[in-house]
């Protein structure tokens, strides 16, 4: 990229570094968790210079909050198989295999989310919109007369991830897939009965 | 306490001490948090020397340590209503209450588990432990033929209890009491329905 391109293109070159950093920072926390994450390892692995990361994003945390705060920019979009258990059952399977993934990049970011405030509200941001694209789930399945109309979006779909995550993150324990998809079903079935 | 005690009974004096700078290490962490605990605060106010503290735990986190193991030394039982419903919801106020408390000493013993891996593996060895007495819950329940004998003792209480920890310490959120109520109603018609 020749100089003359930062001029005519500042915006397309300032995302295409940002695109690297952000895949040199999620492909480190894949490898080595985030007790390896430092400028250096960032610098090195993204071929970007250290002084730029240091400019642009200050601090490792800044590096997390941005990730994360990327992960509200794309396109990911709720699973929709045709039926409430098949769309949580999804969702359970994919925060299974973040959770189990070794080492896990959202194990990583939350336990950084512990040592910087920005990093927590960071990551929170980036829940609260995964929560909110999911809602779509509980509204297909309202429309669909699976669940009653005054079901909870946010609430059934804590009740089938929010055991994943206890069990995995705060209690450390293993996590079966099986055991994803049970709690998937299990909240189905009370939110069929109109206790979600 | 004169000198000689000391020599009489020095089991009796040194839990005597352990149980008063334990007590000071819960009343700061429900008063200013874990940020707020450091030595000299802990000192202060067990009136326990500092230099002793330094000696017989080391640091910070190691009296989060000893607390944590100190409650798994405790006689808390679980719930025992007569009825599966009735015990989950006794078991989820338990935990909205810790939760909600402000500032929480659960939410400071997580965010320094974070901090500290020995806080950490005393945390988790304190939630086996509490997790290991609730089972008498599924127990009785399998007994007076509320689940099926399959149902498995922890994965039943995760779905009960995890929610209530996502929503309020990873997620951020707030949790009302009703809420907690609702997802131990929610597990236990899960359970009975032979999903959990």
């Amino acid at each position: 990229m020749p100089p003359s391109g930062i001029r005519r293109r500042p915006g397309g070159r300032s995302a295409r570094v940002r695109a690297t950093v952000l895949a040199a920072v999620d492909a480190l926390l894949a490898e080595v968790g985030d007790e390896g994450l430092t400028l250096d390892a960032v610098a090195e692995r993204s071929g970007v210079h250290r002084t730029t990361l240091y400019r642009r994003w200050g601090s490792v945390p800044m590096l997390l909050v941005d990730l994360l705060d990327a992960g509200t920019e794309d396109d990911w979009r709720a699973p929709d198989t045709g039926s409430l258990e098949g769309d949580l059952v999804a969702i359970n399977r994919e925060v299974h295999a973040a959770l189990t993934a070794e080492p896990s990049v959202t194990a990583a970011v939350v336990a950084a989310s512990f040592r910087s405030p920005e990093a927590g509200e960071a990551l929170r941001r980036f829940w609260e919109d995964r929560y909110e694209r999911c809602a779509a789930v509980v509204h297909r399945a309202v429309e669909r007369g699976e669940v009653p109309p005054g079901t909870d979006p946010r609430r059934l779909l804590v009740a089938a991830t929010g055991p994943l995550y206890h069990q995995r993150i705060l209690l450390g324990g293993p996590l079966t897939r099986e055991e994803a998809d049970a709690h998937a079903r299990a909240a189905r079935a009370a939110a069929a009965s109109g206790l979600l």
